[in-house]
């Protein structure tokens, strides 16, 4: 294992952060409020913006933290690791549009390192990005993943492949047996070969998510829509309720741990309906969301 | 252990659902949805009421399941069962009226067989009721709660006030260092001192339920209110999700273990928000319900 630099890191992500939601005030014409936090468990920046003119709530945070023993969900992989102080850094952002037609986000980069008296520190970076529809267009899909590709390019040629396989596998609701929604990519435990390159892979991920999101977010943001959109809108967003806090393990370890839940649920929708057992006519648009695009694909 | 008869606890299960569902449809003028459904692992039937006059969103429903194995889950209390083949029936409602002045019930009577070739069969009882108020009222929590200690009262003077504190245990959110709501009674792994008793207590709680939650629903549901008292309702109702996908353990298991998800899930309310870092202002009614309500208290 190479040295590390998690000042470098922390450095990056803060950036990061400022850069996303500079973007998204340029598209959204409101303001996001910033929250800092500080904890004895450690720091952090929550960017929240609610009822936008586009984004009906969005949230870009940005956090520092650390623990005395590494949880059990995150050494799973690596039990060599059980019992070790940890600390984590990341940027996490989910978006949800108001218009029916513009598709929910969600982006997070994150570096874990596990340290222990008298041995050599493990890191390992982390990130992901997916997009969840609620009516599907073929060529925001292709140019969503075009740009997932692209992030990962310059890296070797089976990266895109691997992570978008492994993105299909982590967002699947198994208890409604779906897709959450077209996928993207997601990767975990990456400190191969080295940390410069691990961290390179990770910077790429997170610079590539406003091109690969926003031009989608302004062609659909202006649609005309009605009732029945937004109704199905809602009912979709539910499934977006039901990953993350039954499924997602960020979520679930946050919530578990003492974690900052209001930071941790800016996931979860602005508005949210549920009904029994609702499918939706053969040959509409919505039965389409779920036999076109919420099927693990080969978009490009 | 004594010998159990599950044929005679079916037959009281099924008999309770008509009841609370034949009452509820003269309370709301809508008849339920009667949903029977059979699959490998069990039968069903899941009554539902979606856009009634009185209830936004109820669902009544009555299961009857069998398993290969124990899950962890139930095992935790008593590992000499781990590996056993089990068998589970019950009946669990989730009642979400529109009024916000009407509070979201729960209750859940449920038993449970564990068998193993060549050893006599476990079983055990559980139970619940509990109440979720928006906006506290005094009196109702007090009917409630005396509604609940009668329907113990015949088996011993302490099984109320145990009962009770451990509704308050189970019912409360650690991630929000929150009471779901003002408890009620709560039991689990109830066998003792014989089969006849153990059934006795279940069904005293079964039939309790109208009673305890039928006259606070008829004095509010025709309460006047505005969006403010709209709005605060699906915003507590977030709780509510919060509570049933991250801590309840029926659901949990309910969803790892490949249940009927529309049955499991009509616990969900049928519209909810989120907003971040929301509190209610000093001296008003919505900050009486966290303070006077939303915390253990002895209400008799």
């Amino acid at each position: 294992m190479s040295s590390f630099d998690s000042a470098a890191v922390k450095e990056y992500l803060t950036e990061l952060q400022d850069l996303i939601v500079a973007r998204l005030e340029q598209v959204d014409g409101k303001p996001f409020r910033r929250d800092s936090w500080s904890r004895p468990q450690g720091v952090g920046i929550s960017c929240i913006l609610e009822e936008g003119n586009v984004l009906e709530r969005g949230g870009v945070a940005f956090s520092h933290v650390t623990g005395d023993r590494m949880p059990p969900s995150a050494t799973a992989q690596r039990p060599e690791l059980a019992g070790r102080r940890w600390e984590a850094l990341g940027v996490s952002l989910v978006l949800h549009p108001r218009n029916p037609y513009a598709p929910t986000a969600h982006a997070n980069v994150r570096m874990f390192v596990a340290t222990k008296d008298g041995e050599a520190p493990v890191f390992w970076f982390g990130g992901s990005m997916d997009m969840t529809p609620y009516y599907g267009f073929e060529e925001d899909a292709v140019h969503f993943h075009q740009a997932c590709k692209n992030s990962l390019a310059p890296f070797g040629d089976d990266l895109y492949l691997r992570f978008k396989k492994w993105c299909d596998e982590y967002f699947f609701l198994k208890h409604r047996n779906e897709q959450r929604g077209i996928g993207g990519i997601f990767f975990d435990d990456l400190s191969e070969p080295d940390f410069a390159t691990a961290f390179a892979i990770q910077q790429s991920v997170g610079d590539h998510f406003l091109s690969a999101y926003v031009p989608i977010l302004e062609r659909r943001m202006n649609m005309p829509y009605g009732e029945r959109e937004r109704d199905f809108q809602l009912y979709r967003r539910g499934r977006y309720v039901e990953f993350n806090l039954v499924i997602d393990r960020g979520t679930i370890f946050g919530l578990h741990s003492n974690g900052r839940t209001e930071s941790i649920l800016m996931s979860m929708p602005p508005l949210v309906k549920w009904r029994y057992d609702w499918h939706p006519e053969p040959g509409t648009p919505e039965v389409e969301l779920y036999e076109k695009f919420l099927q693990p694909k080969d978009w490009l």
